[in-house]
């Protein structure tokens, strides 16, 4: 049959309900510059839903940045794959700023964080070998191992006793073979803000011989002292033989780097499919992320800032008695008990009435009357906005369970074109 | 065992010669602006590598373009997936326009080449799909079949019998099942330069039930009348389901679009995993995207300069003997029979004595005794480069058949740091 045909009676979990959604749950438009409100359908909104941590995206020692990177280079330099033609001495230089600032020996620059991630995880293994990996594991950890022939046991989500016993299993599967284990979680898990426990899991290398490969995204900028990550904050990057970050949340921008001992980075970097064969990190962005670093080197009062609305985000939240879950991080999850119809009315209300704008997950996505609103709090966000916020989160969650939303599903999406 | 120790075995085709050559035969760093002269090792050379067909990387319009959007969106805008937060009305136009111009009903941008094309297969596929494709598919169609938990059927390149042949094979697989057949191959296939025989494969639709998806990254630009790639040049635009291409090459910058019926790019857009869980393409490509396509409509100069190189440039070599394949695009290879030794000391006689920079290709990622020099003449290429670079294949080529090149490898690489 026309191997299309499946697509008119499955769209996908989000994609069904597209005539009710676009533009509006799912492909919103938010307008301005980036900052803690920006304009949605022509109204201005509180905005949480950028992972802006630290303010960069619109910070003005950026945007001069950026904007004299283009203006010397523009959006085409250097052409060809990094191994090819794509090299350059700047290249060369913020590897060895992230290197230094992460503490490993070496960094490799990403054109792209998703596809970076991906590939790693692929160039790293063979038919032999085993991965054992968080069950919550992003997208793009999940499409790498995709393309893993060999096996992998999950381990449920930061359970570290689960993840000795799949250790176990893969010990004892790779045992008198050519291959090895790679264990693979995250520095902070940007859905519900849970740290990774990374540490714990590294105590497991007295039992079990694997290296370790952590995805701190969301760690990256927020976490330890000087922000150098997941690492930093629970003092063992020694134990993270693979540090893998993106540019898509606190450094503001488009790329990601793997950090590690010199020999694994060279291997990487002669042998990444997705980076051999496609374009190198543009170096506008390149120029861009040497000022990005300079700033996270030199401006403590960004994270310090970040950690101040984070504290009086969250805190405000576990006052008024909400169900922020485990997050001891930056992302805020906020939990709901919800029937779709109510979840979608309480989004509208909060967007239309309260000029609030977040991100929601729920059902299919999570279980049935489940709904999850997270909440990203920056270096941007105002003492005002957190009140405005948690008052008008008092007042919806109110309304919710009075059941005062009209039982049927607002007609807020933009027509498809 | 520790899964790092393979590596000390074994560091890749190309990373077990990184000590000879990082830094010029591998990751070279060509400097200056992008253009038919570039510096290496500081030293003007005329660089055949950059698949900058149309000169637009360094037109001066489109660097003003770029200069202009960045200063007004910076690197970081917009935060976030397209489907969560990274949507705006620019990234709406350029689809929009992409669509038009290459004769879709609909279009939808890639955060980034590779990625999408990879995800976009993986999107498209159940178990019970069977893949047909060409066997020199680039590496990011290959990616995106190994995440493909069904059968595969590879045919020989551009071989439409075995293509057909295959397509029978899978024709009898999904009889009775709920799956359907996928052919992938190229509008024109990077190395070789040939075009793929995508009218031929269309014609095998009377015969099978089947959709394909054509990754045109080297023709869209180049090819057809008007440079909409491969289904304008061969007539068979209505033909393609699913067209890709990549804005790494004649749109000189980063991301990539996929065109094809209204719904299908629906269904890709709510569910491509690269998409909807990684950030969207950077609003400055976007702008400069719409400035390129503005220059490819209204710039017919800038492909018939191209083609007037390209055929200088091929006639050129025809006539002098040199074997150049079957290429019937701007992309040129040229075959030679030489060992590993000769073909480094040729390329570094190129290099230094010529001052010619062009990409080769050599034992082990062919067969041993072979070597192919690739050039990839552009808009921006002279009569004088051309002239220079005849004359020098000419001279090089005489060296390397009367065996004057010293019988030990070039040392020519940066120590590594």
């Amino acid at each position: 049959m026309d191997i299309f045909a499946k697509f008119q009676k499955d769209s996908g979990p989000i994609g069904q309900y597209k005539e009710q959604a676009h533009e509006y749950f799912a492909f919103p438009k938010l307008e301005g510059e980036i900052s803690n409100r920006m304009m949605f359908r022509g109204k201005e909104k509180i905005v949480w839903s950028l992972n802006n941590y630290l303010g960069l995206a619109n910070h003005p020692e950026i945007r001069k940045a950026d904007a004299e990177a283009a203006a010397q280079w523009g959006m085409a330099y250097p052409m060809g794959a990094r191994m090819m033609s794509g090299n350059s001495n700047y290249h060369d230089q913020l590897e060895r700023e992230f290197a230094e600032f992460i503490g490993k020996e070496d960094v490799m620059l990403l054109n792209y964080g998703y596809q970076g991630m991906s590939s790693a995880i692929d160039s790293l293994l063979s038919r032999h070998d085993v991965v054992v990996y968080d069950a919550e594991s992003h997208a793009c950890i999940i499409d790498g191992l995709r393309m893993h022939m060999g096996k992998r046991f999950k381990f449920n989500h930061n359970d570290v006793d689960d993840c000795a016993k799949q250790l176990e299993r893969a010990a004892k599967l790779v045992e008198g073979t050519p291959g090895g284990i790679l264990v693979i979680t995250e520095g902070v898990f940007g859905m519900n803000g849970n740290q990774g426990r990374i540490a714990d899991i590294i105590a497991l290398k007295k039992r079990y011989d694997f290296r370790l490969f952590v995805d701190d995204a969301h760690g990256f900028g927020t976490m330890g002292e000087k922000g150098a990550g997941i690492g930093e904050e629970q003092n063992c990057t020694e134990g993270i033989d693979l540090y893998f970050s993106t540019f898509a949340k606190s450094l503001a921008g488009i790329g990601g780097f793997i950090g590690g001992n010199k020999d694994i980075i060279y291997y990487l970097r002669y042998n990444m499919r997705s980076q051999i064969f496609a374009k190198s990190l543009p170096m506008t962005m390149v120029i861009g992320g040497l000022k990005r670093m300079e700033l996270i080197r030199t401006r403590p009062e960004l994270k310090a800032k970040l950690w101040e609305n984070v504290n009086k985000l969250q805190n405000g939240l576990r006052e008024r008695g909400f169900n922020i879950g485990t997050t001891n991080t930056p992302v805020t999850p906020v939990y709901m008990e919800s029937g779709v119809t109510d979840a979608t009315q309480l989004v509208v209300d909060l967007r239309e009435n309260y000029h609030i704008f977040c991100s929601m997950v729920m059902y299919p996505v999570i279980p049935k009357g489940h709904l999850i609103l997270r909440l990203i709090p920056t270096a941007v966000h105002t003492d005002e906005d957190i009140q405005i916020t948690l008052d008008a989160f008092s007042e919806v969650r109110n309304k919710l369970e009075k059941q005062l939303y009209p039982k049927e599903i607002p007609q807020v999406s933009n027509a498809l074109a």
